[in-house]
C-alpha cells in the first residue's frame, strides 16, 4: 500500500498511468526505470543538475484553503473606474452551464470542424452579435482585448491603405490611456507614426493619414457625432476605426450608420467577470470588403458532403499557422470561451433585454450628471452612456477620492476632475451613495431632488440607433431557461473535448484541467476586481502573482516574469519587443534580423514580423536537427545585424537537440539574444532550465503546460520570463508607475493580462510541487515514447533525438499512402469515428500527424488511441492493396454520421458497422459526428460569417 | 416592448410559453384569455377569493444577493458534535461534475430503465459499496437517513420475525439519541414496544425480542465486540441490526463478520456536505435472504433484448407504488443524488484511500484520547474510531463548552462529560486547538508530548476488518481524474434528464431547476453547518426557514409548517401521525380508520399503514369523481372510528373536483380530520388555499412544486403545513427543547430534514413572488389543457372535470390498442426513440399514460411532444389495420439502439430511419438509448444487485 501522502496527492490523480502501468510502458520501451529512460531522452548537455526548489505539494483541499485565504486579501470596492472594464452580471444559467462545465472549457481550437460544430456555432453567434451591434458586415471570433484590437485595426488599416503610402495613424487623445499606449507600442516597430489629434479638428490634414481611431464614447464619457469627421476622412481614403462600447450600441447610432470602416472593442460587459483585467473578448468588425485581410479567427458557414450546412474556421490562409510572417496577425489563441459567454449573454437577454440594460444605465448616468450639476459641479454637456466626468479642482478631487475610498468606492482620477462609470450592477442606492459623497464634500445636508423624467435627456436623433437590433432568430429563440440549457447542451454534445477522450495534439499539451484548479476562478474575491484599482485592494492577486512569479522563475531559471501577455503569441511579441528595446538601448538598433528555423511555429514568424524584425530562415538537416553549418553561414553573413534567434525546445520536430547549447553560444557570440518558445515546455519541466542554458527570454503557455484549459481557442496566458539583461525592458503600463522606467510600452490593455485565469496555474503548481512538476515532464516523455513504440511497427516516425527517442510528442508519417490517394486528413477524420480528436495535422511536416499524449492519459487510453491508429493502418493497407476501393473506403468517407449509418440505403464497399463501430469498445463510448466531411473550399469561395437575418435559415433546425 | 421589470423577471425565463405562445395555446383551446380559462377549470367552490400576500419578486441577482446576506448569518464553527454528522471533503471532481451538473441533478427516478442506465449504474455502485463495507450480501439504493433506516430495519425485522410473535424490539441505550427517538416514533403506531437495554447484558431475555439494534460505534465512541451478544440473539431467532459508521468499516470488523443480519447507517461522510442535516444517503444492507422484504429502491442487473447486461429497478412488487399498504415501506423518493456522490467518493478514493482516511481519523482520535488522559481526564478505555468521550464534572463541562464556543469550536455535551468526534477534515492543528482548550481549563501551561506511535493503540484482532475491502474493479479503475470525469460523463450521457427534453411525468411536476436556484446550496455558509449546532450559529438557516414557513403558510392558508419530513412519503407519515396524536389527545384513540380513494397514490396507503391506521377505500364513479354516496355509506358505517380522509387535490385523476368542500364537510362532521396530499399542488398555487377549505394537514413536495430537482430519485423535501388544531402535534426532536411539548417524536434524524436543499425553494419563491407563483399554476393548467386539446383527435382522454377541462395533467388511454397486442409500455419505450422520457405509465389507470407538462415548457417543446404522440398514434393505427405486423413493429421493438440501427442486417418490416429518426427534428437532437428493452422478469427471477467481485465482469466494458 502506498503512503497516505501518495494516496491523497493531487499528482496521483493528475498523472494518467499508475505506477504499475508505468512499469509496463517502460518494459515495452525496454527500460528498467523511468530515470534511465529520461537519461536516454534528455541530453546531458541541456539537463539541469539541481532539483527545483518549489514548496511541498498541497492536497486538493489544502491548496483550496490556502488560495481562499490569499483571495481574501483582495478587497472588493464598488468600482466606477470604467475605461473599458465594467462590472457585469454573469447570468446563473451561463455560469452553471458554460463556465462551470468542462464540456465548454476543455475543448481545443476548432480546427477539426466536424467534431467542433457546437463551439463553432456559439462563435458564429458571437460574430453575428458583434457585427450587428457595430452595424458592419463581418466580425471575427474574438481578439485578446479591446486595446490590442485597436492595434490590429491600425495594422489592418495599413494593409488596406489607399496608395498614399502614408505611415501616419491618427488617434484621438480622448481614447482610453491604455488603448493609446498599446497602439503606440505596436506602431513603433512597424514604423507607424501615431498622431494624437482631435479628429473633429477642422484643420486636420486628413490626407496625411492611412487610418484614424475614434473613441465612441470618449474616455470621459461623451458620444460625439462624428458624421462630418468620418465623411471627410473617408473622402481622403482614410480608414476609419471606431473604438466602441458594444452595450451602448444597442441604443446609440452604430459605426456602420456613421459610415466607419472598422469597429473594435471589448465584449467584457456582456456577462464576463472583471477578473482583474481578463480574460475578456476583444473584437474587430469591418466592412465585408476587408474580410480577407482581417486578423484573427473567423467562423464561416459552409456545407458538408451530405449537403448539410456546416461550420468551420474560414479563410485560414490569412492566419499565422499557414501564412507565417505574411499573416494578417500573429494571433492564434484568442478568447473563445469568453466570446461564447458573451454570445450566450446576448441570447439570454435578447435584443429587448440588451436595450433595457443599456437604457437603464443611461438613465442612471444622466440622473447622476443632473444631480452633480444641481450641486453646482460643472459637468460637460452632451449625450453620454455610462460615464460622467465631473470637473473639479485638484484639491476637491483629492478629498473626494479619499472620501470615496473610505466608503469602499473607487472613482477614476481625470486630469480635470473625477470620472464615474456606471454599469448593469448599479442600483438606485448606489446613485444615492455617489451623490451623497459629493454632497458631503460640499457640505450639503440634503441631496437635490431627483430630476423629472423629461429632464433626463433623451438620445438626440442624430445619435440614436436606427438599425434594427439583432434581428437574427438565434437572439429570440431561447428565452426560457429550460430551452436555453437544452440548446447549450445540444451544442456541447456535438463536440469532442477532454471529457470525451484524450486530445493528442502535438505542441498543444491538452492536459487535465482538474476541477480543483478551476473552482477558485469564479470566487467573487478573484472575479470582481477591476484591473486599475489601487494595488492595496488587490493584495490577494498580487500575492498570488508573486507566488507564481517565484515558481515560474525557479522552473525557467530566469530573473523576472511579466504576466502581461495574454497568449503565447503575445508573449512572443512581448519578448521580441523587449529584445528590440534592449538592442536600441545598446545603440544597436540596426540589429533587426531574427533567425528562425524553418520548422518554427508560424506564430514565431508572424510575431517577429510584428516586432519589426526581418526573418532569416535556418535550415534543418535530414534528421530534423538545426543545421549548425547553415547557422554559422548566416551568422558570418549577417551576424552584426542579428537581433535574436527564436528556437522551440524541445524542437517543433518533437525531440531534444543536444546542440542547443552550441547554438546559443554561437548566436550570443554574434551579439544576438536567444528567444526560447515555451510551447513544448511540458517536456522539460524540472529537467532543463532555460536560464541555465543562456536563454534570454522564453514565454510559457500556461494554457498548455500549466493546466489552464484551452476553452475552445482561449483564453490562454503567455507570460514571459527573462534574463537579467532584459529585466529593464519588460512591458510597462500607464497605470503602473513602477514599471514606467521601461522603454517598452504595454502589449496588453490590462497590466497583468488574463489575470483571472492565473489561479488555475497557481492551483496546479501548489498541488504538484517541485517533484510533481518534474514527474509530469517525465511521464509525458514516457507516454510519448510508449505511443511511438506501439506505432513503430505500422508507421514510420519522422524524427527522433540522437539516442533514438522522441521527446513529448512524435510525428507519424502518412505520406506513404498518399500515392494511393489517401490524405492525412482522411486519417484525421477517420479518428473521429473512433471518438478521438485528431492529432496535429500536417505540421510541422506536411502529410504527417503529430501526437502528444501528455502525462495525464492512462495506459488504457493511450492503448485505445494506438489501437485506433493500428486499425486505421490496416484500412490504409487494404486500400493500398486494392482490397478497398480508392474512392469508397472508410477513410475517404470519414467521419460517418448517424444519418448516413442509419440510412435506408448503404452504398459503400464496407459495412455499416465498420463505419460506425470500427473497434468493439467504440460502442460503449460512441461519439456521433454531427456533420460529415466539411467542404472548406466552398465555404472560402462564398464566405458567410454570420447568421442570416431571415428566420428561415436557422442552421439548428435545418 | 415589455417593461424592464418583465424583461428582467425570473418568471419570464421560468415560464415556458411566451405571451404570444400563450395566446396561440388559448386560441387552440378556444378561450380569449387565460383568466377565463382558469375560471372554467377551477371550480368556484374551491377558488380562493384573495391574492397571495408574498414579497414582490426579486431578479436573479437580487435574490442571490439577498440570500447571500442571509447565509452570512450562519456562523461556521469547527464541529466535533458527531452523532452521525461529520464534516467531509467533497472532492472537487465530484462537486464540479456531479453536484454542479444538471445532467446528474435533474433526472427523474429511474423507472424507465432504458433511458436511465447511467444513474442506475452509479446506484449499483452505491449498493455494492454499502454491502461490501457491511460485509453483507445486498444493500438498497439509499434511504432517507440513518435514523429512519433504523426504523425501517426494525419493521423489516418484524416482517421476517420467527414465529415467536414477539412485538418487542431491543434498542441499545448507547445508540444516538435521535436514532432512539425516531425508532420510538415509528414503533408506537405499529404496536411495537421498544426496550432500551444493554444488549451485552447477560440477563437479557433474548427470546422476548423479534429484533435488536446495536450501535457500532456507540454514541460515546466505543466499538464493542458483539460476538457473544449477537451469537446469543441469533440463536434465539432475533434479527440483529447494527447501526454502523461506514467509514469505520473500512478498517473495523464488519456486521457480516459479526454474523449480524442487517446493517444501517448514513453514507454522509462519503463526501456529502453537512447541510444542516441533509440530504444524506441513509442505507440498509442485509443478508440476501431478506432481499424480497427489504424497504426502498434496489437496482439490479438484468439483460436487454439484444443480450446486453442492463440495469433496472428490481423487485418493484415490494414497493408502495405497486403493493400499496402491503408494501415493505412507504418510501418512494429516497436520496439518489447523495448516494451517487457517496459512490463516486468511494471510486475516487478507492479502497486504499478509504482505509487511509479512516486510519488517519482513528490515529488522531487515539492521540486525542491519549493527550486528554495525560492531562488526567478520565477517558473510557476501548477501541474507538473517531470519538472520544471525556468524563468530566458538570461544572468543568460547562466551563469548557463556554471556552470552546469562544474559540469557534462545538463540542458535544454528554451526560457524563463531553464528546469530541473527529472527521476527515481534522488536522494536526485542530488536535492542538482541542488539547489546548482542555489544558487551559486545567491551568496547564503546556500540552503533554505526543504519544509514541506504539502508544496509539492498534485495532485489536477481534475488531479488525479481515474481509478484503471493495475488491470490485469499479473501485480501482478510475484513479486518474481524466478517467473519472470521462466515466461520469459517459454515464450521464446514457440518461434522459431535463437538459435533454421535457419530462412529462404525471403527478411528478418535473419543472425547471434554474441555475440561480441551485447555486446557493453549495455555498459554504449553507453546506458546512451541523444540524445540532447551537441555534445562534444557524441564524442564516433559521431566517431562511422562517421566510419559507411564512411563504408556505400563505400559499396553503395553514397555521404552521414542519420542515422535518425529508420527502413526500415522510410528510404523509408525519401528517398522519400528527392526526393520530391529536385524536389520542382528545381521548379518541379508537379513531384508527383512514379513508382513501381507490385512485390514491400507493404511498398514501403505505403511509397510512405505517401510521397504524386501517384503510377504508372510497369508490370513484365512472367519471373518476369521488363517489359521495359511497363516502356517506362509509361514514355511516364507521364514522366514529374515522381518523382521517386522505385526498389528493387536484385528484390523482388530474382534474379539480368541485365536491371537495362537501367531502371535507362530511368527514369533519363525522369527527375525522382531512389530509390533503400536495403532490399536485402545482395546479392550485395561488388559486386554492387548502386552509380555507378546511384541510387539517397537507404536505408539499418541494421537489415537485417548488423547483428542487429530483436528483434521479431524491433528495426530496416534504414539509407539512397544518391547521391550528394540529400545531401542538407537529414532530418534535430531542435536540430542540422548544418542540418537546408535542407528544409526537421526530420522524427524521435531523430537526429540519433535508435543510440543505431548502435554499432552492427559497430562491424559487423569492424570484417568483405571489403573482408569479400563481402564474406558474395558471400556465401549468393552460399547458396541460393545450396538450389535451392537441391529443384529443387521436386518443381518448380518460378523465376531466365537470367543465370538460383537465387540471395540470391529462390521462391518455392506450387500452384500445391492447387488443391488437400493443401495450402501454411499448408506447412509453417508443417515446425514447424520439428523445422523450415517458409520461407516468399505467397509473392511476392501467393501460394509460398520464402527462404533466408543467409551466416551464415552451409551446415548441409541447408541440414536439404532441407530434411524437401523434406519430405514435399513426404507428398504432398501422398495427391495428395490419399494415405493420403485430410481432415486428417500431412500438414493440422500441427503443432502438444504435447497435441495432447500424447493424449490417436489418430484419424488420419497417425502415431503419423510421426506427431511429421517426420525425425530422429527431436528427438534430438524437438521443441513443444505450440498451434495448430491458427484461424485468429475468432480473427479478435471478436478482443480482451488486457489481460482481471478479474483474471479468465489468458491465462498462462488456
Amino acid at each position: 500500500m502506498n503512503s497516505p501522502e501518495e494516496i491523497f496527492s493531487f499528482l496521483s490523480r493528475h498523472i494518467g498511468p499508475s505506477p504499475d502501468e508505468q512499469k509496463e510502458m517502460l518494459e515495452a520501451i525496454g527500460f528498467p526505470t523511468l530515470e534511465e529512460l529520461i537519461d536516454a531522452i534528455v541530453p546531458r548537455t541541456v539537463r539541469t543538475l539541481r532539483s527545483l526548489d518549489l514548496p511541498a505539494p498541497l492536497t486538493e483541499s489544502e491548496a483550496l484553503a490556502a488560495l481562499r485565504k490569499l483571495s481574501e486579501k483582495n478587497r472588493i470596492f464598488r468600482s466606477y473606474l470604467g475605461m473599458g472594464y465594467s462590472a457585469a452580471i454573469t447570468p446563473a444559467v451561463i455560469r452553471r452551464n458554460i463556465l462551470e462545465n468542462p464540456d465548454w472549457y476543455t475543448p481545443y481550437t476548432p480546427y477539426q470542424a466536424e467534431i467542433s460544430q457546437g463551439r463553432l456555432e456559439a462563435l458564429l453567434t458571437f460574430q453575428t452579435l458583434v457585427a450587428d451591434l457595430a452595424g458592419l458586415d463581418v466580425a471575427n471570433a474574438s481578439l485578446l482585448d479591446a486595446d490590442t484590437a485597436a492595434a490590429e485595426a491600425m495594422i489592418l488599416s495599413l494593409r488596406i491603405r489607399t496608395p498614399s503610402n502614408s505611415k501616419r495613424f491618427l488617434v484621438s487623445p480622448l481614447c482610453h490611456p491604455q488603448t493609446i499606449a498599446v497602439v503606440q507600442t505596436r506602431a513603433e516597430p512597424l514604423g507607424i507614426q501615431v498622431d494624437l489629434r482631435d479628429p473633429m479638428d477642422d484643420d486636420l490634414p486628413v490626407e496625411n493619414y492611412f487610418g484614424a481611431l475614434l473613441p465612441y464614447p470618449t474616455t470621459d464619457g461623451l458620444l460625439l457625432d462624428y458624421t462630418q469627421a468620418i465623411g471627410s476622412l473617408r473622402k481622403s481614403g482614410v480608414t476609419v476605426v471606431m473604438h466602441v462600447d458594444p452595450l451602448a450600441l444597442s441604443i446609440f447610432r452604430s459605426p456602420g450608420e456613421f459610415g466607419a470602416d472598422i469597429a473594435i472593442g471589448s465584449m467584457q460587459r456582456f456577462g464576463l467577470p472583471l477578473g482583474y483585467g481578463g480574460p475578456h473578448p476583444g473584437f474587430l468588425a469591418a466592412r465585408s470588403a476587408y474580410l480577407r485581410k482581417m486578423p484573427g479567427r473567423i467562423v464561416g458557414i459552409s456545407r458538408d458532403r451530405e449537403g448539410r450546412a456546416a461550420l468551420r474556421l474560414a479563410l485560414q490562409t490569412r492566419e499565422q499557422h499557414i501564412r507565417r510572417e505574411k499573416a494578417t496577425s500573429n494571433i492564434c489563441t484568442a478568447q473563445a470561451l469568453p466570446a461564447v459567454v458573451a454570445a450566450f449573454y446576448a441570447i439570454h437577454h435578447g435584443p429587448s433585454g440588451l436595450r433595457a440594460i443599456a437604457e437603464g444605465i443611461r438613465t442612471l448616468t444622466n440622473r447622476l450628471a443632473w444631480g452633480l450639476g444641481a450641486m453646482g459641479i460643472p459637468i460637460p454637456p452632451g449625450p453620454r452612456f455610462d460615464t460622467v466626468a465631473a470637473i473639479l479642482p485638484q484639491s476637491e478631487s483629492d478629498s473626494l477620492l479619499r472620501r470615496a475610498q473610505g466608503a469602499g468606492i473607487n472613482l477614476r482620477r481625470l486630469p480635470s476632475g473625477l470620472g464615474i462609470s456606471l454599469d448593469e450592477t448599479t442600483q438606485e442606492r448606489d446613485l444615492f451613495d455617489l451623490l451623497s459623497l459629493f454632497a458631503a464634500e460640499r457640505g450639503l445636508t440634503q441631496l437635490p431632488p431627483p430630476p423629472a423624467d423629461q429632464e433626463v435627456s433623451p438620445i438626440p436623433p442624430n445619435l440614436r440607433r436606427n438599425a434594427p437590433l439583432l434581428p437574427q432568430p438565434i437572439f429570440r429563440e431561447n428565452r426560457s431557461e429550460a430551452q436555453l440549457v437544452r440548446y447549450m447542451r445540444r451544442l456541447a454534445a456535438r463536440d469532442i473535448n477532454l471529457t470525451t477522450s484524450m486530445i493528442p495534439l502535438g505542441s498543444c499539451t491538452m492536459k487535465l484541467n482538474a476541477a480543483a484548479e478551476m473552482l477558485p476562478m469564479l470566487w467573487d474575491a478573484f472575479s470582481q476586481i477591476h484591473p486599475f484599482c489601487p494595488l492595496d485592494q488587490a493584495q490577494g492577486y498580487q500575492g498570488m502573482l508573486g507566488d507564481l512569479e517565484r515558481w515560474l522563475k525557479e522552473i525557467t531559471g530566469m530573473e523576472a516574469v511579466s504576466f502581461q501577455p495574454a497568449a503565447g503569441s503575445q508573449g512572443e511579441l512581448a519578448g521580441l519587443l523587449a529584445i528590440r528595446a534592449y538592442h536600441c538601448a545598446q545603440d544597436q538598433s540596426d540589429r533587426n534580423i531574427c533567425l528562425l528555423p524553418i520548422s518554427a511555429h508560424g506564430t514565431n514568424a508572424a510575431s517577429a514580423a510584428a516586432a519589426g524584425f526581418s526573418l532569416m530562415p535556418l535550415l534543418c538537416d535530414g534528421e530534423g536537427r538545426l543545421d549548425l553549418e547553415d547557422l554559422r553561414r548566416k551568422l558570418a553573413e549577417a551576424g552584426a545585424r542579428v537581433a535574436a534567434i527564436m528556437v522551440t525546445y524541445p524542437s517543433t520536430y518533437g525531440f531534444f537537440e543536444d546542440t542547443l547549447p552550441e547554438v546559443i553560444r554561437m548566436v550570443r557570440e554574434a551579439g544576438g539574444l536567444v528567444y526560447l518558445d515555451g510551447a513544448n515546455a511540458n517536456a522539460f519541466l524540472g529537467l532543463c532550465r532555460p536560464g541555465e542554458l543562456g536563454v534570454d527570454v522564453c514565454h510559457l503557455n500556461l494554457h498548455k503546460t500549466f493546466a489552464i484549459p484551452h476553452g475552445g481557442g482561449g483564453p490562454g496566458a503567455g507570460p514571459i520570463a527573462v534574463s537579467r539583461a532584459l529585466v529593464p525592458f519588460l512591458p510597462s503600463h500607464p497605470f503602473l508607475p513602477l514599471s514606467s522606467s521601461s522603454p517598452l510600452g504595454p502589449v496588453s490593455g490590462s497590466p497583468w493580462g488574463n489575470a483571472g485565469v492565473y489561479p488555475i496555474t497557481w492551483m496546479f503548481l501548489a498541488m504538484t510541487g517541485a517533484q510533481g512538476v518534474t514527474q509530469c515532464a517525465k511521464v509525458a516523455l514516457l507516454s510519448a515514447n510508449y505511443v511511438a513504440r506501439r506505432l513503430t511497427p505500422y508507421f514510420r516516425l519522422v524524427f527522433h533525438g540522437r539516442s533514438g527517442f522522441v521527446a513529448h510528442e512524435c510525428i507519424v508519417d502518412l505520406r506513404p499512402w498518399k500515392e494511393c490517394g489517401i490524405e492525412v486528413d482522411d486519417v484525421a477524420k477517420r479518428l473521429a469515428d473512433f471518438g478521438f480528436h485528431a492529432p496535429t495535422v500536417s505540421w510541422p511536416v506536411p502529410g504527417t500527424l503529430m501526437i502528444e499524449p501528455t502525462e495525464c492519459e492512462t495506459k488504457e487510453e493511450l492503448d485505445r488511441f494506438c489501437d485506433a491508429m493500428i486499425t486505421i493502418h490496416s484500412e490504409l493497407e487494404k486500400v493500398r492493396k486494392g482490397e478497398l476501393p480508392l474512392d469508397d473506403n472508410p477513410l475517404r468517407n470519414a467521419p460517418h454520421t448517424a444519418t448516413a449509418v442509419a440510412a435506408e440505403s448503404w452504398p459503400h464497399s464496407y459495412g455499416r458497422e465498420t463505419a460506425a463501430f470500427p473497434l468493439p469498445w467504440v460502442r460503449e463510448r460512441k461519439y456521433w459526428p454531427p456533420v460529415a466531411r466539411v467542404d472548406n473550399v466552398f465555404g472560402d469561395r462564398y464566405p458567410v460569417c454570420a447568421w442570416p437575418k431571415s428566420s428561415e435559415a436557422n442552421l439548428e433546425n435545418e
